[in-house]
């Protein structure tokens, strides 16, 4: 019997693709390929969202074979204001169709009702002024908890009800990360250790634990943090982890293991190093970044393989 | 000669107002007047956004004469999409045409490029997808800084070029928000003390400072936190501060206090309390919600007003 909790969907997806990986959608129309770049332009809002809807449609279709999930950054898309955002939504609905799992890397995060109106926003089906045949809202979300761990709550309560998930920020990939998140407490935990402990609480209530023994709710860790990954993984033994930084910020296949268990219970994701690979010297004589994006997929997929199994 | 920096314009509106008073415009359609309500269906998702656009332009006009700024929650226009998201650029127009400083409450935070996109998205007058006779980007927006400190520079970099504003959380009003704000660390401080104390080496840096003395780099101190505000005004002596609590989440006047400097260099923010003013026993006997925003206001700048004269 196929489970909807999406712990489980993930993990199927991620077994039937042979692949933990995501493949984030981040289009920076500064490196498009030329054709599409030309397409933007300023006073045509219209067009150019157009070209941003096409670079990413035609990215979801040459991944969709060969990975299980996306993960659309909101930011460049609400560089579009309403008309980017309500590509960004169709764009899910495109990805959903092709049969990948979608997370929105909102990192949206705020008190009481504000969480509540954020958590419908991004998450519910049935109340959004979606049109949901052509736009749908995403599998699961990225949630920063900087506010406190009551807000975090409204996200959870909408991820239960509608069998979605949430991965909530932990230990992030960027070089100052570790000043705020690995602060040092008076006992001698990290900030980002006592934060991963609060979370593993509201991660492993029975409603949000699927047949695999997962949670709804994983977490956010940085690839580039192998030390960190390692402690953070025991703090959060039920929570998929999701892990951004492989590729173009630096981290390596190697410096993902720590995140799995038995080769299982994370998502590696890359955007940079596959979406744009046509701007990679190792793919140069290649004319179409299709090819190049289908490629560097190709090759993330064998680099992960060699060393899960290895 | 009027100065263009961000904190000097603030300062001097909130001076010619005489109330350092924002209004959170917030709008929770359950909370809104039976007439407007009724116009909010789910399957016209354009007559719906006409009947938020017209809540809260009402809003506007009645609040501009009595306070200096209004702060959109961007949450409750994400909710009617793309749509919404137009609304909410559409009514930073209007705010700033009624002489509104308007601040944006996206509680955006990214790291690298993608910082930099939610800074062009939200900030940029010039680089942004918006038509600017119609259409405006705020005056400043919150920013959540648990990525890192590297993470604001994109913010701070956008801000300085625009004359524009930021207000970075700091200590939220939440109830939850002790557990990892004020987790104490190994030299004895509280966490927010130590990103305050880490926020003012970017907060002071000369660019940002205006004629005032103050920066354009202010924090958000939830009222709510009266013993946390002292020290935190310490730390960081040429940030303005932003209030949310008072009303609804039940500041009072006399617990905003500490974070005034010879009655100056703090915003007050209220929204719940005075945009559904309608709701509240005093205003019981008042048919149009219009005037109860209107009583609500003047009330609050009443409560203010003694408190710091008192």
């Amino acid at each position: 019997m196929k489970s909807d909790f999406f712990a489980d969907r993930l993990l199927q997806a991620i077994a039937d693709k042979q692949a933990p990986i995501c493949v984030g959608i981040d289009p920076i129309i500064a490196q498009f390929p030329e054709t599409l770049r030309a397409r933007i332009d300023r006073r045509d809002v219209a067009g150019s969202v157009d070209a941003l809807f096409e670079f990413c449609q035609q990215a979801l279709k040459v991944v969709a074979p060969h990975v299980p999930a996306v993960k659309f950054q909101s930011a460049y898309f609400e560089q579009f204001a309403g008309e980017g955002v309500n590509a960004y939504f169709s764009l899910i609905q495109e990805a959903r169709s092709l049969g990948l799992i979608v997370i929105g890397d909102v990192k949206r995060g705020d008190i009481g009702s504000t969480a509540e109106a954020y958590a419908a926003a991004h998450l519910d089906e049935g109340h959004l002024w979606l049109d949901g045949d052509e736009e749908q809202t995403p599998d699961a979300i990225t949630v920063n908890p900087f506010c406190g761990l009551d807000t975090i709550e409204p996200f959870v309560t909408m991820a239960r009800q509608q069998r979605k998930g949430l991965f909530v920020l932990v230990r992030t990939s960027n070089p100052g990360s570790a000043l705020l998140q690995d602060a040092i407490l008076a006992d001698g935990r990290t900030w980002s250790q006592m934060l991963a402990g609060e979370l593993n609480k509201l991660a492993t209530q029975a409603e949000l634990i699927g047949q695999s023994g997962y949670s709804g709710l994983g977490a956010v860790v940085g690839a580039t943090q192998p030390q960190a990954m390692i402690e953070l993984r025991q703090l959060l033994p039920q929570s998929i982890f999701l892990l951004p930084g492989y590729g173009a910020q630096g981290a390596t296949a190697q410096m993902t293991r720590a995140a799995f268990v038995d080769g299982q219970g994370a998502l590696v994701s890359a955007s940079r190093s596959i979406l744009f690979a046509h701007l990679s010297k190792q793919y140069a004589g290649e004319s179409d970044w299709r090819v190049c994006v289908e490629k560097a997929v190709l090759a993330m997929k064998q680099d992960l393989r060699q060393v899960l199994n290895g």
